[in-house]
């Protein structure tokens, strides 16, 4: 039995391998809308997160299987002073495979230590996110068809944004691919990213402030939002936020085929009227997001080509 | 595409084919029970609202079809700022229609202009709530036969009741109705209802106090909450209060095939001694309701006799 | 048409039948994979309990029916005043059975006696929870085979733990069987426990404090939290907490078919360190729960063996 709790837990070969399964999904989800017919995911969310869990929800149901959870602490048994390695085992013999977000890094790994079905990390606090580095890279591989040979920037908070270094991470393996990190001082990506990812692995990059002068040279730009209570005082946040506002004007900088991603909720850091130039494509990434979730989840029930899950 | 974010988005035909179609669920609810399988509902409560929440989901299960979603904006994106338009255009790529509650009047019809799959205005503020509406039509269809030379008297809080006043546009479409409408001074029907909905098509109707005098004369009785919070003082409404509750004693003086219809929950404003009545149909119309729903979704999934969703 | 609101409603021949039930379905779950295809069950929490309501909603899901209903009082219509009397009215145009858990005792007696579909009570306050209780009985009676000729100890809180009561109530009605009950003074069997139920039936029991000391003769040894606020005082809490909770020491003074069972969650009454040993059987215990609640629901849904619900 195999749990997903980080991006990494994959082997390149793997993650191919789940990438490839939820392009064939993409191309004929008839094929997988009875794969599992009799399994159950249970989606147990101790902090609300509407988005990742209706899309764990819609992809088990996609694939004829059904749902149960609950979608915050309050309506579960912590308030009673359960342990998650406690509530995993009971809901093991609830459901087939679940999804657990919890705001203390660590849990869900606990939760594996303790689990009969495979667990997926829905979000542990400030940690990883392996089901939205997915949709990531699903979103990548599948509008521009290589991961090799990218110039990405990355945009805004780039200190706290756990999707910005679980991307770098995965986006690491790849070969020549270079990095373009967009943001204020404040909101550099840490210096650990930099030692033990980026200079470990000899990726080049470059720390810039000017989205505007970076924007140019970017195939992919990933863009976060920018929490104005992530400033050390208001003057800075009033200076700097619209430095780091992608609108129509900064697009047209930008090659004709740069793709824009962004892991949203956004709030006003893309504006609006990006929305329809065809090289945004953060919502059609929402969409991507089920079908890696999909992938995901029947590779951890142990579908084979061919072979029903039984 | 066909969204339905006002009872009035129907015209006449089009919601007697609706209610046609009603008709038939009920009299062969089996012939419809795998419609929509593979169909996914989105509930998408920004406020709770179990009654309405539950017999949409009702109706989708009916259906064969699959139901996620949230019952409360704690539990959604919503707190960390994102726009009901960003939300439903996320929510396309997870379902296949939705119902959306929000306490802001107009953000189902925002949600409807941003959306790829149908949207059901499933009550917004004090502005519409069409699924009720529709509820109360089929109500009165089956069990009284016509719209036509009826009767309908609406008594309670007329003022801020938006079923009432969505019901009263409907009926108006209809020949030979005539209203009575029972109601305090302080909660009579708003000046813009008379003057922009009764007086322009001409449909006669009487504003009076006493819901003992005009019950004789009434083919349908229409109920609604009395808030003890809409009256101006302690006073009023201890001494009105009783005069707008329905009671066995009051249910004498009413016609023979008189019918009670409320949209519920009621809390007293009718006795609980007239529930055996046979003419009390508001629990028959609660069910009513899910068939009601049955009948929306798979006319907006596309739905024709003898041709399954595909 | 039956409900189940207390554990008791069960003759002990239809117990046994439930029971056996519960056996077959655990023997061939596939057999029964498909029996509540195209039946609802709500589930009713007017408070949370995660656990319970998951364990309802698994049993249902692996009988191929569906699924609805909410999880706290928060968001339903209670809010705005509604009886049980009335919400029960409505639920049963929308399901086929209904499990409720309220804060109140006699919620689902009330919801029973307004019901057009059958009614489960999921815990009504310091008052029943059947479902527990035959998720007890099937624990003992396919790990012990019998439930005659057993010593059983409860360990705890034994003046409020009211599973500990439903669980004296039925075993009580078999043969030969001794209680061993085990708490501090302040936390002892109710009086009218054993005076309507030990004494009347000549059920020979000892009321004791000391697990060490008691442990050596039980065939099973029921733990149950001890809450800190149900001590008079702090000094005595300190001072007796240590004496009731359960760990490998102790448990090498037991016998070798001893089975320890808890209703779950437990806080630390369990030290963690007897979860390895093959005689703890809690958490099989709670997946037992799921196969007690598949059985009551088509029992009470009119199966009969090899005829199809319709």
């Amino acid at each position: 039995m195999r749990h997903i709790i980080s991006p990494t837990d994959l082997t390149i070969s793997e993650l191919d391998e789940l990438l490839n399964l939820a392009e064939d999904i993409i191309k004929d989800p008839k094929k997988y809308s009875k794969v599992c017919q009799g399994k159950k995911l249970a989606t147990l969310f101790y902090e609300p997160s509407t988005r990742t869990r209706l899309s764990f929800e819609a992809a088990m149901l996609n694939l004829g299987g059904s749902i149960l959870g609950f979608s915050s602490a309050d309506s579960s048994s912590v308030a009673k002073g359960e342990s998650v390695a406690d509530t995993i085992r009971v809901i093991s013999s609830y459901a087939d495979i679940c999804a657990i977000r919890h705001p203390k890094e660590g849990a869900p790994l606990v939760a594996a230590l303790h689990s009969s079905i495979p667990v997926i990390n829905a979000g542990d606090g400030g940690h990883n996110h392996p089901t939205q580095t997915f949709t990531d890279l699903l979103t990548i591989k599948n509008l521009k068809g290589r991961f090799e040979n990218l110039t990405v920037g990355f945009c805004g908070d780039l200190k706290f944004g756990r999707t910005v270094h679980s991307l770098i991470g995965a986006l690491s393996r790849y070969k020549n691919v270079k990095f373009i990190l967009i943001s204020p001082e404040e909101l550099k990506v840490p210096t650990y990213i930099k030692e033990e990812i980026l200079d470990v692995n000899n990726i080049p990059y470059e720390e810039v402030r000017s989205l505007e002068k970076a924007i140019p040279n970017l195939d992919i730009l990933y863009m976060t939002r920018v929490q104005k209570e992530r400033f050390f005082n208001e003057e800075d946040y009033i200076r700097l936020k619209d430095t780091y506002i992608l609108n129509t004007r900064k697009m047209s900088l930008a090659k004709k085929d740069m793709l824009v991603l962004h892991p949203l909720p956004r709030v006003n850091e893309i504006a609006v009227e990006v929305d329809d130039d065809p090289r945004a494509v953060y919502f059609k990434q929402a969409e991507f997001g089920v079908y890696a979730r999909m992938a995901l989840i029947i590779t951890l029930l142990g579908y084979k080509e061919g072979r029903p899950l039984c």
